[in-house]
């Protein structure tokens, strides 16, 4: 970067939002990214930190001094700061929490103590409570005493003496209804409060379902501990997508895109590694028909086509079931009913393309023989695709493994395997004497 | 669903939300879905509805009469309503007009003059607006007066006398600040307010960026014409994320799991065929080498585990690529950084894996000319597949065709067709004579 050009670059970084400024900071290469974080304002370094990925947050913190960092943290709302504190160095955490108020430091010391991926983990506990035996009118006068209210707040939590959550006070209500009338008359019962140790993705559903806008969350005991408010449900909902298309392809969705050429290059070798055991398997069957691939030379040319179409359609079957099981609309329930459906699909595609390919091989090769085993080696392909497609995904499930990153090499393994064998084991019994 | 079960399945969907109902009809098989559709309260019709994918929505509205599915539309939000009268009989449509009021209908007929995919069919035009000269306590009375507000309202929209957005008046701030201060004192003005025609794409990184609740959209005059609230975003995020998974397989998101047959069979075959071509494509390039073949049959045996780590190496420069556009983190701007840095990823896991294949195929066949062209191959596709990973959704990001969806298509043709012609090229070169 020329010094014209960070000239111009600063006036551009403030007016950005701190998500913005994140964004940026991906998508520049590593070299780059250290001069341009050093020009963003010290007042947004808090807000991007938390908007980077894992990987970048954690370059950026290593590039701030002890000070930034904590001036960073200060002001920070208690969810937002429990989330940063984990990548903090310790002693800059150590200081933070010497300089904060007292209840503040519980306050965050409660969020850190349940998982960041719960619904504990999720909320922020500040919220403002009011009891169900006052007025309305006593309500309003309490807040104009408070004079502020925590940000995004829609709704007052009413709960009773011992804490116990009883509803929420919407302010809508506050602001329209008679100022006479008693908090318990008019609060909104009908959202359950969610548990502190409900799973994000769980508490994600549950804001989608509902159109909720916030929540409650309340320990085991029904006191109320927080509240969720939609804008940190946006991020889990987006991270589960990522995370499925990401995982397909062995990638992690806190990777960096210019993560050092080492770092990057030793996470996909795993991927790639895992890949050519099923490679070399394939390749074991295929070398089982050396015979009929020496004389044959026909086979040698067409096989890649079966395994191909076979890997093809898996795919959509297992990408289907990958989608289904995450927003379960698909379980063991109406397992059976979405295997028939897709074996049906997958005959009628089988026939459909077996024969297209059988007469281009027929054209081809002039070859009778080996246009018919070419078609019925793509039926069988296909029909093995249907199975392991609903099969593979719902055994990993059961066994507590992410289908979307491990499916599709045990998906290919079987149609690559079953295809050469099929349309080779073929060969060798019909064409070879 | 024997009428046992049926008995107990009526209560079980009374205790459902909406979204729920429709996410367990999109689990049913099609012939037991009319039967569980028929149990569904009155009351839930309409939302169940908007919540299920187009597919399953069109034949549920087949099945219901046009009294209940004009009941079903009675009191739902404009903005719900605007997306559900596209997929009604125009007799419905046309009676529900009828019987709405004036003002509803002049409402709808806005919202749905503008394309679905925009602010302005996201959004809701039953803003609450208030002037800037007046002071919180008249707000205050108004309110009062009104007795309820629209849901999911946590701000009012200040606006001038000819009906120009100037602001907006947080309820948060309405009850805890001094009731004697004017509107234009207290009001925020921070928040931009969204283009009518801004694509919801954009709407949802805008609303992501800076954590909005709800946000103002207005004319290209600057006049306010409606609100949009976080739940509307959320699913267009979530639509977005599962468009890249399900465009990958060559799947639409909006399909139903168990669409008839015939349906489902007839999609799947136009992206297989797409995949033939391809697929033949590369075995028109085998079958080039035939006389290689012939003769050496390890070629045949190991030519399949080229193609195969190219592609997998290809898809996860793909995968990153695509995922980067969506979010804005790559463009032309930052693409041959990315270049240089996937390219030396390649680099040294092409000569990994090329000296571990080697190593094995000598292992296998005794050959170490066969194991010197199988890494050197190796490498080569690695470096294709980089190339054409960077390079295939840039180009089609540049012709407007969704790289999602072709990407990989086309991204296999070359890691196919490079991998094996440089293998079997390199085979008939050294190997042959």
């Amino acid at each position: 970067l020329q010094s014209g050009r960070m000239r111009r670059l600063k006036p551009m970084l403030a007016s950005l939002s701190p998500a913005e400024i994140a964004l940026f900071l991906e998508s520049i290469p590593r070299a780059k990214r250290e001069v341009v974080w050093a020009l963003v304002p010290d007042e947004d370094h808090g807000e991007t930190l938390l908007h980077v990925n894992d990987e970048v947050r954690a370059e950026l913190i290593d590039s701030l001094d002890r000070e930034t960092l904590l001036a960073a943290t200060e002001g920070m709302p208690i969810d937002d700061l429990a989330d940063l504190v984990e990548d903090l160095p310790e002693q800059v955490t150590r200081e933070m929490l010497r300089s904060m108020d007292v209840q503040n430091r519980e306050r965050l010391k409660v969020v850190m103590s349940y998982a960041p991926d719960s619904a504990g983990g999720l909320m922020n506990n500040d919220t403002i409570t009011v009891r169900p035996d006052v007025s309305l009118d006593v309500v309003s006068r309490y807040l104009k005493q408070r004079a502020s209210l925590p940000d995004d707040t829609d709704a007052l939590f009413v709960v009773s003496r011992y804490g116990r959550y009883l509803g929420m006070l919407p302010l809508a209500k506050l602001v329209t209804l008679d100022p006479e009338r008693d908090v318990s008359e008019v609060m909104n019962t009908d959202i359950d409060a969610l548990a502190v140790d409900m799973p994000a993705a769980q508490v994600a559903k549950r804001f989608q379902d509902l159109d909720l806008i916030s929540a409650p969350v309340v320990d085991p005991e029904g006191g109320l501990v927080g509240r969720i408010t939609i804008d940190d449900v946006v991020d889990v909902i987006r991270d589960e997508a990522e995370h499925s298309i990401m995982s397909l392809a062995g990638l992690d969705e806190e990777e960096d895109v210019f993560a050092p050429i080492g770092r990057s290059a030793r996470r996909r070798a795993i991927w790639l590694g895992t890949n050519l055991a099923t490679a070399f398997l394939a390749s074991e069957v295929v070398g089982l028909f050396s015979d009929a691939l020496s004389k044959i030379v026909a086979l040698a040319v067409l096989m890649p086509i079966v395994a191909s179409m076979g890997g093809i359609g898996g795919s959509q079957t297992l990408t289907l079931m990958i989608r289904g099981l995450s927003l379960g609309q698909i379980g063991f329930a109406n397992a059976r009913a979405l295997l028939v459906k897709e074996l049906a699909v997958a005959l009628i595609n089988g026939i459909l393309w077996g024969v297209v390919v059988g007469g281009i091989a027929f054209v081809w090769f002039h070859q009778l023989g080996l246009a018919v085993i070419m078609a019925a080696a793509l039926v069988i392909n296909h029909l093995n695709a249907a199975v392991t497609g609903v099969a593979i995904p719902l055994a990993m499930k059961k066994m507590g493994i992410d289908p979307a990153l491990a499916g599709s090499v045990v998906l290919t393994t079987f149609t690559d395997v079953i295809g050469f064998a099929s349309f080779l084991g073929l060969g060798t019994l019909f064409l070879l004497h």
